[in-house]
C-alpha cells in the first residue's frame, strides 16, 4: 500500500511532466499557471488510493486521476471569473493576470484537456468512467448555477444548500474514488460504497469550510476570516441562523446583513459571529458535519478489503475534517 | 442513399428530441435557446453523409453527429462573449439575453453535453472518435486564440491566416466526415481522404465567407455587408490588400483603417471595397477558394466507393462554395 505522501508525490511528479508550453502560448500558459498554484490534490489522491485498495499497481489510474485534477482546476478558473475573485492561493487569478477572454478560452481548452486524460483510462473501464465523469462534470456546473442563484435569494432552505454543495463539491470526490476503484478492479458494490464515502466526506469537507471561514485560525486558514460573512454568503451557518433567529436576534441579523460598507466590516464579522454563538449554529453545523463524516466512514468500513488497507483513507478523511486550514 | 434533405430532417428531428428543460433551468435553458436559433447543421450532415457512403444505416452515427453540432454551437456561444457580439442569426446572443456568467456556465455544460453525445459513439469506434474529437476541439480553441491575437497585429501573413481558419473552421468539418466514415465502417485510407476533403472544403467555405462579407447580397447573406471592413478584421482580402498596396493605395488603405467613427462607416466600406477592386484581391481570394475546392473534390473522388454515392457530398460542397448567403 502506498501512503498518502507517496501518492501525493507521484501526482505532483506526473502533473509536472505535462507540457503546457505549446503554441499558442496565450492559450496554454494560463493552464500551466493555474496548475502551478498548488492545492491539496485531493481528487487524484482519492482516485489512486481507491485504486490501491484493489491493486498494488496504481499506474493504470494515473491519467484518469490527472484528468480529475485538471477538471477541478478548470472549474476554479471559470468560477473565479464569475465570482470576480482576484486572488486564488495568494496569487492573481487568470482573468486578473491576463483578461476575461483568456480565462474563458483557456478554461475551455483545459476542460478538453481533462477529457483527453480521462480518455487514457484503460480501455475496459473507459466507457463507464467517461459517463460518470461527464455526469459529474455537469453536476458541478449545476451546483455552481445554484450557488449563483442562491446569492439572489433570501429563502434558501438548509436542504437546498446541502444539495448545492453535494453537486458543487461532493460528487467529484465520490467520482474520483469510484473511478479509481473501477480501474483497480473493484466490484460494483465496493465502487459504489467508495462513491458514497466520497459524497459524505465531501459534504463534511464543505461544512468544515463554512466553519473555518468564521471560526478558523486566519494564519492557518490562508484566507481572511469572515469573508463569507462580509458578502452575505448563504452558508449553512447563515441559513440556520436565519431560520432560528427570533425577535431581537432576527432584527440584529437583518441589520448586519444590510451593512455593506467596508469600514464596518470588522464590526459586521463580530456582530454576526456573536449572533451565531447565541443561536448555537456553530454546534448545529458541527453536528451536521459529524453526521456526514460518520456516514462516510461507515460506508468505507463496508468496503470488502482488509481493514488495514483502508487506514490511509481513514486518515485522509480525518485530516480533512479536523483541519485548521 | 439518403439525400441531404432527408439527412437534414433527421438531424432536426433528433436535435428537437433532446430535452433541455432540466433543472436548474437557468443553466440549461440557454442551451435549448442557442440550438433553436437554427443554422445549416453542416457538421452533423457531413458525419451522416460520410457514414452513408459505407453503410445504409446512418443511425449508429446520429449521437456522434449531434455531439459535433452541440460542440459547434458551444463555440459560437463562448465566441460571442469574447467578441462582444450582440446578435446571432437575428436574435440576441446568450450573454445579451441573459448575462456573461450565464453564457460562460451554460457554455461549459454544453461542452460537457457534446462529450456525452460523443460518448454514445458505438463502442468499437469510441476511443478513436473521442481522441479525434478532443484533438479537434482543442484545435478550434487554438484557432480562436489566433483569431483574437491577430486583431492586435498588423503583420499577419496569409499563411498564418490560412492556418488560423484551418484550426477555427476546417478541422471540425474534417473530423465530422472522418468520424461518420469510421462509424459507417470505412477503412483508414478512405476515412483520411474524407477528413482531407473536409479540411479543403472548410478552407474554401471560410474564404467564401470573407468574400460574401464584401461582395455578398445583403438580403441573402443575412448579415450587414462590410462588417469585417468596419472592424478592420484581418480577412484574407485585407491581408492580401495590405501586402499588395503601394504608394497612394497603401496610404489610402491606412487612411481608411484609421477611420472608426460610425458616420463614416459607409464611406469606409466603399473606400476599402474600391481598393480591393483596384488591387485585384477579390480574384486572388476567389482563386485560393477555387484551389481548396478543387483539392477537396479531388480527395473525395479518391474515396473507394461508387462515384454516384458521392453525388450528395459533391452537391453539398458546390452549394457551400457558390452560395450567396
Amino acid at each position: 500500500m502506498k501512503t498518502f505522501n507517496e501518492i501525493s508525490q507521484l501526482i505532483s511528479s506526473e502533473l509536472n511532466k505535462i507540457n503546457w508550453s505549446k503554441d499558442p502560448q496565450g492559450l496554454y500558459e494560463p493552464i500551466g499557471y493555474v496548475l502551478s498554484l498548488g492545492g491539496k490534490r485531493i481528487r487524484p489522491a482519492l482516485a489512486l488510493m481507491a485504486c490501491n485498495l484493489f491493486s498494488d499497481d496504481v499506474r493504470p489510474a494515473i491519467n484518469s486521476a490527472l484528468g480529475l485534477e485538471i477538471f477541478h482546476n478548470f472549474t476554479l478558473l471559470h468560477d473565479d471569473i464569475m465570482d470576480r475573485a482576484d486572488v486564488r492561493r495568494g496569487k492573481p487569478t487568470v482573468h486578473k493576470k491576463w483578461d476575461d477572454n483568456t480565462a474563458i478560452l483557456s478554461g475551455d481548452v483545459m476542460q478538453i484537456a481533462s477529457y483527453q486524460f480521462i480518455a487514457k483510462t484503460p480501455d475496459n473501464q473507459l466507457k463507464r468512467t467517461l459517463d460518470l465523469f461527464s455526469r459529474t462534470a455537469a453536476e458541478i456546473c449545476e451546483g455552481q448555477q445554484y450557488d449563483v442563484e442562491f446569492e439572489q435569494r433570501d429563502d434558501v432552505e438548509a436542504e437546498e444548500y446541502l444539495e448545492m454543495i453535494r453537486l458543487k463539491t461532493a460528487v467529484l470526490l465520490g467520482a474520483s474514488l469510484q473511478i479509481g476503484a473501477w480501474i483497480g478492479g473493484a466490484g460494483e458494490k465496493d465502487a459504489q460504497l467508495l462513491y458514497d464515502f466520497g459524497i459524505n466526506i465531501g459534504m463534511a469537507f464543505q461544512l468544515k469550510d463554512d466553519l473555518l471561514d468564521v471560526y478558523g485560525n486566519e494564519a492557518k486558514f490562508g484566507k481572511k476570516i469572515g469573508g463569507d460573512i462580509l458578502c452575505n454568503k448563504k452558508t449553512y451557518l447563515l441559513i440556520q441562523a436565519l431560520k432560528l433567529a427570533k425577535n431581537q436576534g432576527a432584527l440584529a441579523l437583518q441589520y448586519w446583513l444590510n451593512i455593506s460598507d467596508e469600514k464596518s466590516g470588522n464590526d459586521k464579522i463580530t456582530g454576526i459571529t456573536s449572533l451565531y454563538n447565541q443561536l448555537g449554529v456553530k454546534q448545529i453545523c458541527e453536528d451536521k458535519m459529524q453526521f456526514f463524516y460518520t456516514e462516510g466512514i461507515a460506508k468505507l468500513e463496508k468496503v470488502t478489503v482488509l481493514s488495514n488497507k483502508k487506514q490511509e483513507l481513514r486518515n485522509l478523511a480525518e485530516n480533512l475534517m479536523f483541519r485548521q486550514e
